[in-house]
This record gives structure tokens, C-alpha cells and sequence, in this order.
């Protein structure tokens, strides 16, 4: 049985940065489903006639998400081939795997098409190697929050700095002062070399480097 | 200036999953330094034409990691377009950091063309989601180690157990053993549900599945 529904990680931004697997399935939908964190350039890959319907906060009619699993459901039960967008990949801090689940439960044959996360496309574009030679046994990504909380994400982050490694926070600019603080108050150096990367693989993307310090006083 | 190398991330095996821009600079090249972690059907995207170098240590002639970064300078030099292909992503684990600097050094314009990793892909094609609405604020890459080692890499896995959330470790088939152990004596839960996902994205791939416990103890 050929897969009906795929969620595709279309990635960071970049619309070069999906995959040739991603595209073709893209290319083939007879429906596609996106929200607002998707590339608007992602687009032009579909089908001049392929229904594209926007399920995003910030649509017309946003859905929620049990209607948008229930609309992937219905769509694939009226024959049709479903791609459903999404920002980075779809298991990384996504929904993704709730749509799996129904999709699963629901008995509706899907594929997921990984996509290269935030945390992955960003540091290439910005030239930044996250892990080097006989340096950074550990990547750490770390969670930032949909509803943009100003708050931190809570997590050990004493822990995180006796594993040291190198670490990734994902961060709404309201968040941001507040990683910065939770790394510097729980164990990180304060020399620790940091940046700030801005629109990741966009061709606004601008980065702030600096030591960890240097950039908890200046967020 | 247009950048004379590219360096690109192939992802972790499935040659669907280079992304749309690695595809086109692959396609443009003159010449395509690839190594054996690289799919041989990768390949196929290149032009007839260009000049293809195995530099990986299964080669007729294995390069060394100086010797390949000295290759990329010489045939950037002498005009040509240059394609290395990396297995995943170039930053992840990879030598592309060091590649990358010495491109710097000797003023040549390069470009990372970042890459799905084996750890964002693999749970992919497995279909675990590595994080879940409300569960999973992190998530951690463990380095395994190129030369096979049959010792687990030397990380704080006490700080990692305390850390929690996803953790997704690279391992050879001698690491196996040994990282499990070492998960299993340093505070990571017996119960927790784990999965040893071998040949990740290819057709051959194969997913184990149970606690960390019986794994650990079918390894």
C-alpha cells in the first residue's frame, strides 16, 4: 500500500533545504496542508491545482490540533494524497508525533519525511560546527516553548552543564534573556563561547557572538 | 563570489534525503571527493562528466584528513567547482568543522549545505517520534567513535541520566554493548523504552524494540 498522508520536514527556512524526498511527495499532493512557520516559497513546489489550505494560528480559520488530525484523516479517506508541511522535522519539539498517532489509530497509511531541524540547518549556514574533532561527545538541543512564555524552559540545567557538550536552545526572542540567565545562574562558564543566530538559514539570518557573559548582558 | 566548495551533508543513507540544495551544487560540480559512508547512489546525481575521488579509508588510495583538506584547496584552485560529500551532516560528528576552517585559512569561499543527521532521520523512518507535545524537552546526540572503539565514549552519563529526555546514541555494533551498559550503571531507569534501530533509512533497515533492560541484556 502506497502512503496516502506524509508529513514532511520541510526545514528551517531555506526553501533549498528540504529534501528531494520531501519535494517529490510535495510535488505529487493532491492536498497540502501548511501553517504559518512554513516557507511561503514551500509553495511552489505543490501543484498549481492541489487544494492548499492553511491550518496555522495565524490563518483565517485556524484549526486546532485534533481537527488537523481530523482533517488529514478525512482528506486521505476521499482518496487523496495529503502532504502535510512542517517547520524543521517532524519529531523535533513538533506535533508530528501526535499526527503519527492518530494517523495510526485511524489505520490511514502515512510516511514521515525527516526534515533538517533549526538547530542543525542554522549553525551550517552560520558556519558554526557544533561538534569538532575530539571535541563535543554531546549535542544537546533544548526545547523553547510555542506560546513564546517568557520563562525558561524547565528543565536540569545543572545537569545539562556537568555534561557539558555542546548545547542548542531553541528560543523566542521573549525567552531568550531568560536561557541565557538559567546557563549562566546553573554552572556554565561564563566564558563559554555562545552565539545568537537570528532568522536561521533565512537571508535575513544575522548572528551575535561572544562569550556566554558577554551575551546574557547585552540580551 | 560564488563558492567554489561546497560541502555538503548527504544524510544518513537514503539517497532521497539530500536536500534539494545539495542536490543542485552536487549536479553543478566539476569534481565530487566522496568517502564509503556516503551512498554509492548518491553518485548518480553528478554529471557523467565530472571527476569523482574515493577519499574514504576503504579507497585504493585512502586519503588522509589533511590530504583530503589540501585536495579540496588544489582543485578549488584550479578553478574547478567542488562537491565533498558527507555522510549526515557535515557538523554533526564529521570532520567538516575542520575542513570548513582550513577552507578559511586558505581564503577559498565555501559553503555548508547542512544535512539530515542519522539521528534525525533514523527515528524518522523508524516512526519514533524523538520528542512529543509535552514530553521531551530535550534532546542529546551521543558521539560514538570512528575507530570502532569497543569502549562507550567517555561522557558524564550520570549528568545525562539526570538530564533526562531523548537521548540518541551513535554506536557501532562493538560500541552496542558497552553503551548500554554504561546507561544501564548510571542512573538511566531499567523500564525505560529504548529502540536499537540498525541500517537506519536504508532498505535494509531493522528496528529493535523494548526496554533499556532487555536490550541491554539481548546485546
Amino acid at each position: 500500500m502506497r502512503p496516502v498522508v506524509y508529513l514532511i520536514g520541510t526545514g528551517p527556512g531555506d526553501p533549498g533545504l528540504i529534501t528531494v524526498r520531501g519535494l517529490r511527495a510535495l510535488a505529487n499532493a493532491d492536498v497540502v496542508l501548511y501553517d504559518h512557520l512554513v516557507s511561503s516559497r514551500m509553495l511552489r513546489y505543490a501543484r498549481q491545482d492541489a487544494e492548499k489550505i492553511d491550518v496555522g494560528s495565524a490563518a483565517p480559520q485556524p484549526l486546532d490540533q485534533e481537527a488537523i488530525c481530523y482533517l488529514l484523516v478525512e482528506k486521505a479517506r476521499e482518496g487523496k494524497v495529503v502532504a502535510r508541511l512542517k517547520w524543521g522535522d517532524p519529531f523535533v519539539f513538533d506535533r508530528g508525533g501526535e499526527e503519527a498517532l492518530f494517523l495510526h489509530e485511524q489505520g490511514v497509511i502515512f510516511e514521515v519525511v525527516p526534515g533538517i531541524p533549526a538547530a542543525i540547518g542554522t549553525p551550517g549556514y552560520a558556519g558554526i560546527p557544533i561538534t569538532y574533532p575530539d571535541g563535543g561527545d554531546t549535542v544537546t538541543f533544548v526545547r523553547g516553548h510555542e506560546d513564546q512564555s517568557i520563562t525558561a524552559p524547565k528543565i536540569a540545567w545543572d545537569a545539562l552543564a556537568l555534561l557539558g557538550g555542546t548545547v542548542i536552545c531553541y528560543a523566542g526572542p521573549q525567552q531568550l534573556p531568560e536561557i541565557l540567565k538559567a546557563l549562566l545562574s546553573n554552572g556554565f562558564a561564563k566564558d563559554e563561547p555562545a552565539a545568537i543566530v537570528y532568522d536561521g538559514t533565512l537571508p535575513t539570518q544575522r548572528t551575535v557572538e561572544g562569550t556566554l557573559q558577554e551575551l546574557g548582558s547585552s540580551a
